[in-house]
């Protein structure tokens, strides 16, 4: 903390984590949560066959988390849609994207070094859902550590958790995998979070909330910027998570493996791998193409 | 409104408004809707081999729209079954529509003079609880116009609105389609109506709630009756939506093929166009043959 | 009554229903639960590739009955794991059975004499939870008897009741059947638990709780002991039901059918005839064949 101290970065961390995240960041999330759903095979038919059915989902995009999380609580599940400014927000991107003229705003947040910045600014709100998600549990249930856990665990991960009812929602049924079998490294990274603030929140980490909150955005922005122009579904924890396993769960070491999978990222070869490739870690490249085509 | 006035009609309707829904229009509503779930292929051997199952459909049917809305709000799914006496009457319906010897009840309400009549009331039950979920959301969140919406849709198109998990207690899955990818008439009614409502219910629109009631229950019961008399699956709706898709959405233009559809209705040739027709949208005529057949 | 006072049982009965079920007795609900969800096939493949969805199911196995009945109640889903002990003494047991080195906790608990009397803790656990869920509904509404009915059945039943999406939680997805449509011999006890427990709530049935609670115990423990032991699933109930599905639904008698059937059970014959073998009817014969093989 000394060192924090003297670079000031305590200070900076305090300004950093109290930023509200509405219009602008929320704006970010909304542009890039939404851009995920046209990339979804699919999406683009449903927008025009059942424009109430492609909005749900928009909407689902961009509050799953908060439906999750008030689903977990016991609250009312659109809770969160009394907020209108926000769902009217949300609802200009979603006709934005999907029914632009000539496709200009798809054409516009889709160019990559916009996209790059999006994507950081998304990161932000992330890792605030997450840390809100931890102490609104922590209020509710002062020593419920494992619904803290939970909580934050929604918050960060958002329509993931839910992607199964949300295709279901769209007419597309894929049984035979979901976001907890087979962890995208947002959905991952927002357990890693939610275990860290919901140990911090009960004072077993030594470290402020806002220092947390401003290391983990760092790391979770620049991780989601370079995979996203790396086009890379690499994970940065494979080589830790290979270990652990091995230690606890008796997993076959994958470290070789692992390590080329780090280094190599982008590789074509590592595709067949996972057959069940969540939405979040489909290379750019394929995604782009899918949605041109469905066009 | 000084028309009315002359025609006494606020009267009326503040008359019409203020009828209790039980037990007739209930009974009514029961009975028609535990009516189109013996039309569902497959319910009559269900019936037979899992009563219990059998009957939590039938609650489903008849109820939906109760446990939704409570869902929605966060409240207990099951609070509406604290009316004993509702339970009690839409089970001995269930029970006089599934095992009546010789079928006798059922040959009854499916009379066709005698269903309009039912068909009719039940509309008069789906106006009213449209206008409750409205003022009962509105009670609960000031400003939350969307919240509004969403309460008032789902009282008004209940079982429709989770027919995919309706269906999958009684081993069916048809993941392809639901009732938001393709609404039926009811349904988009429900919706129109829930904005309607939500409209009056914040003094958007210059009209009292008990004329809102009335008039919308005698749009909704005419349309539905003649919908019913004719076998017709075509929607009053299609000319607006088909324009206002084409202005906000980019739709093509479906005007000629829409405007056939209104005026021959019934016609055989229209069944093929969409394979995933919603319950109650089936021909009257196929309907009884499939249910006659599972007997 | 006069008896149970000569032999001094409704001391015993009252001493019986006080005895606190943690965490001897839930220790052994939840060797038992988790020992069912081994038997899965594919279960412990999950636990290899992804131990957090194993987890989840293990935890759904052993709380179900609770987040079920929290939602049931309107409550928050995940409520009871406020409860730290018991969420960490069943992740303690889950760990052991999957993950134990020669796998030899569970060799220790598969043991058929040692694996009987945890059976018979178990539905120890499972009637105070009936009587407890009941209970609790009761409290919160006093003249809502199927909410109560509803309550006790959901907390007697527990993961059963979720079994499609415990499933597809692990990828499996097995629309055709689900525990209502085929209910197995503790689902079907539950429910007449449930009402039995309701009637008593309500001074229906003239009988002290105490003692209907000691009486269920013992009818459950006795009968699923002897199952387990005979590797049978025929249910005591089948006599009766099949008189009072006759009688009430018009169903075809099979007292020939099901005479033969309890007294025969292991009979591999009676196999065929369900094609969709509830998973705590499956025999232990062929269930432990399946967890040797998918080791």
């Amino acid at each position: 903390m000394e060192v924090m101290d003297a670079l000031n970065l305590g200070e900076f961390a305090q300004y950093f984590s109290k930023i509200p995240t509405f219009p602008l960041f929320d704006l970010a999330y909304y542009i890039v949560s939404i851009l995920y759903l046209k990339y979804e095979p699919g999406s683009v038919e449903v927008s025009r066959r059942s424009p109430v059915a492609s909005w749900l989902c928009a909407m689902l995009y961009c509050f799953g988390s908060y439906i999750l999380a008030d689903i977990m609580l016991g609250h009312s599940p659109i809770d969160y849609f009394h907020n209108n400014s926000h769902i009217i927000l949300a609802s200009a991107v979603w006709y934005l994207i999907f029914y632009c003229p000539l496709n200009l705003f798809y054409k516009c947040v889709a160019f990559l070094p916009i996209k790059l910045v999006l994507v950081g600014m998304k990161e932000v709100v992330r890792t605030h859902k997450i840390a809100a998600g931890v102490h609104h549990a922590h209020h509710a249930y002062h020593h419920g550590y494992f619904i803290m856990i939970i909580t934050g665990y929604v918050k960060g991960s958002g329509v993931a958790l839910m992607s199964n009812f949300e295709q279901l929602l769209r007419g597309v049924w894929r049984p035979e995998t979901n976001e907890i079998l087979n962890m995208s490294f947002p959905t991952k990274a927002s357990l890693y979070g939610a275990i860290l603030f919901t140990l911090q929140e009960v004072h077993w980490l030594p470290v402020s909330k806002s220092t947390l909150i401003c290391i983990f955005t760092l790391f979770m922005a620049t991780s989601k910027v370079v995979m996203t122009a790396r086009h890379s579904h690499g994970s940065p924890f494979t080589l830790v998570e290979s270990w652990v396993s091995h230690l606890l769960f008796g997993s076959p070491l994958a470290v070789e493996d692992a390590h080329n999978h780090h280094h190599t990222a982008p590789a074509a070869a590592s595709a067949p791998a996972s057959p069940a490739k969540s939405k979040e870690e489909l290379s750019e490249g394929t995604r782009k193409r899918k949605a041109k085509k469905a066009e």
